[in-house]
């Protein structure tokens, strides 16, 4: 065991000499051995190998526990950090289970001794076994893919140089060596399905396939290195093609619809953790409606997913931790030339001129004596209708917008220039007429200022 | 359930009106149900519905099922083929199990039906329990995550309608119904394995999670959809990197090793898929030896994998069915002027002149006072040693050639030229020394043509 443990040390870990590595440290079979195995490579390795130890706070024994890691580490000159978290209280706090609450905590512990004590790796106890009950486990639970991906070998800090063994590799190492421990208590929430997975099903898995515990280790680590390649397209990806604002996320539509399904669904799923934080409630019937949304000849739809909208925008696919806020009402009167403030950071401008100064996107020109004040700044209403400049007459004023492409949350509250009739559409169009006189007329100027494009395209 | 099946066919499957469709009609509750359901929707999709059943001439009462499957069509109005095939004959000339040779013989029965009926589709009654054994059978044996892969709901002509129902589905289908069936027997090599799987570890699952069945034929069609995208990936690679010629695939190491470890392992075993046609007997480890060579530190290795010869040489990948045969050893006597064959296709022209014409890779000149006839063509011989010209003086032959990165298999073929010692090596270096005299001397000119560069790099 040593010597192929001592090859994972250093071709697939990659210690170097003078390397410190801390032993996250339960007293359980596992710990206790992992530790007993590196302190006898260290010197030839010249490793420095210290123990750190977490007082969970959930059982009464937990103090025993503390005492015999520090008598072994005292007895065996290993440098030991004993820490102590509420953990019930934490989990309390943060909403969690036990078991998650604990593994953050230690965690979360661990690195922070890593850090005090200037230790570059954090080696923990897991096994093979672990690996495949917890592959089981997740099987079992309906785990989708990224779920059965096997711990790795080393993650960041965190290094699991007993991963290759079996329990039972560890257990003939305890008793040959003749190494105490505790009853390890720790997977506390688990602990009675991964006593049925390995009292009960595993050994019935074993009448099909004597081996089946080093294929499904493989599978897991084969899943774990495929995770990872996807990691890598994902974050390629939304890099390249994900717009993040204030809003929510953006991705283009004709992006997505033009990738493999496969990574697509991949990006959605990245798409959802980078907004959400976590997957926890989504599913594959979700992804199905995302694709719905994408694949629809509906240009504008939404959908609800656990903790997330999503809607389509013509070409644009909007996701969202909650619906947009409903546009506020507004309605700005404006007497007569002058700066007048919209709702929403935008400004128009109003003036009367001698002559026209030329008419742009965000300018406009009508013939003074036309045009009665006070003129009113106001959202869509239901039933607006309007003369668009160059149209052969009056349409309804949604069907001018959809023909623009203007997002539904854009149209509710855009600002319109309003007199006896709707004069403008900062942005997109001015009305029909009105036109000012080639010469000598006053000319009424309009100019909105601070305003976002109405059609954003990707 | 009419109404999932037609949205199935319709949305999913993507039937036309005027399709064909074969149903592959064992005569078992499956494919009984598949052609009543595909009867049922036939008028309103405007579809043609013919059925095709095998006899396998594996059971005595096979000729019965056939009858019974004639009756039934003939009552019904479906155009029925029957074919026979002596399935165990089959499976003994193929060197094959009766279950492959079966399924052959029945998908080989079904697509020339299929042509000679002008059907579009072929519809198989895979459901998915069927799907759920699939996937427990292949990952109690070890399959890889390709192995995993569930069934498509199509694939080529075949659809599989009933893929989302499961065999409760069907039963009950059969039962409301009254539909006549005979006990299906396909899959015999597999009934045993495949009812312990149903009757003892299903029910078992079913106890960790009810759901279990649904869980994994998600999981398996989600595998699928990314086996599809893997297999895109790879063929897009192996299809601008892999050379191949009659001496096996050549794989740029470089390019190999720059990619990500994921697509690194699916590009090498879709390369021995090229290679070998299947990938039996090729698992981790197989793979794991191919890292090695393109990982290690010697530039020339070799690894012998189940029916692959596979070499590093130098910056390149070779895989061949076999190892390389030997070279055969040759001497090529050259008494004086002429044009001589050499082994493997070159040639050698050896010509006496007045003054020179000129050196290049392919031709040498020397002068002929100081090369005594015969020479000898022949190739590396243990022990040779050659004074380049531009060198200090001898060195080992082989040497020479593993700093010029020429393979071994080369190095031990390529044709020298040898007088008191070695005066050239064509293609590569000739022998320090006995210049041609600047005015009046003759010259020895020799040509060597027809051979290929000796180091070629991809």
């Amino acid at each position: 065991m040593q010597a192929l443990f001592k090859r994972i040390l250093v071709n697939d870990i990659q210690v170097s000499p003078g390397d410190a590595i801390l032993v996250g440290l339960s007293g359980g079979a596992d710990s206790m051995v992992l530790l007993d195995v590196l302190l006898h490579v260290a010197d030839s390795l010249q490793l420095a190998i210290l123990a750190a130890h977490l007082d969970h706070g959930m059982r009464p024994e937990s103090a025993d526990d503390a005492a015999f890691v520090a008598r072994f580490c005292r007895r065996r000159d290993v440098p030991l950090t004993v820490g102590h978290r509420d953990v019930p209280a934490l989990a309390r706090q943060h909403k969690q289970g036990l078991e998650e609450a604990a593994r953050e905590a230690r965690r979360e512990f661990l690195q922070q001794t890593a850090r005090v004590e200037g230790c570059r790796f954090i080696a923990l106890g897991h096994h093979r076994n672990d690996q495949v009950e917890t592959f089981l486990h997740r099987l079992l639970r309906g785990s989708g893919l990224s779920g059965l991906a096997g711990m790795r070998l080393r993650s960041g800090p965190f290094i699991r140089p007993l991963l290759s063994f079996s329990r039972q590799d560890i257990l003939a190492y305890l008793d040959d060596h003749q190494i105490p421990h505790v009853e390890d208590a720790s997977n506390a929430d688990t602990v009675f399905t991964r006593n049925r997975l390995r009292h009960e099903l595993l050994p019935r898995l074993r009448d099909f396939n004597p081996r089946i515990e080093e294929h499904l280790a493989r599978l897991s680590r084969r899943i774990a290195v495929e995770e990872d390649y996807w990691t890598e397209q994902v974050d390629a990806y939304l890099e390249s093609s994900c717009e993040e604002g204030d809003d929510g996320l953006w991705l283009s539509r004709q992006g997505l619809t033009g990738l493999h399904p496969a990574l697509r669904s991949r990006v959605l799923r990245g798409a959802l953790l980078r907004l959400r934080g976590d997957l926890r409630g989504i599913g594959a019937k979700h992804l199905a409606s995302l694709d719905d949304l994408l694949d629809a000849p509906r240009s504008e739809a939404e959908a609800h997913l656990p903790g997330v909208w999503a809607a389509r925008r013509y070409e644009r696919l909007w996701l969202r931790t909650a619906p947009p806020p409903d546009p506020t009402d507004f309605a700005v009167v404006v007497p007569g030339p002058g700066v007048y403030d919209l709702p929403g950071g935008g400004r128009l401008s109003v003036s009367l001129n001698q002559g026209c100064l030329g008419e742009d996107r965000w300018a406009t020109e009508f013939d003074a004596d036309k045009v009665p004040f006070p003129l009113l700044v106001r959202p869509f209403r239901k039933g607006d209708r309007f003369y668009p400049c160059g149209a052969p007459g009056h349409r309804k004023l949604k069907d001018f917008f959809i023909d623009a492409k203007i997002d539904r949350e854009i149209r509710r509250s855009w600002p319109l220039v309003v007199a006896d009739e709707i004069l403008w559409l900062p942005g997109l169009r001015r009305g029909h007429g009105r036109w000012p006189q080639t010469v000598g007329g006053r000319v009424l100027r309009l100019v909105a200022s601070g305003l976002s494009r109405p059609n954003q395209s990707l």
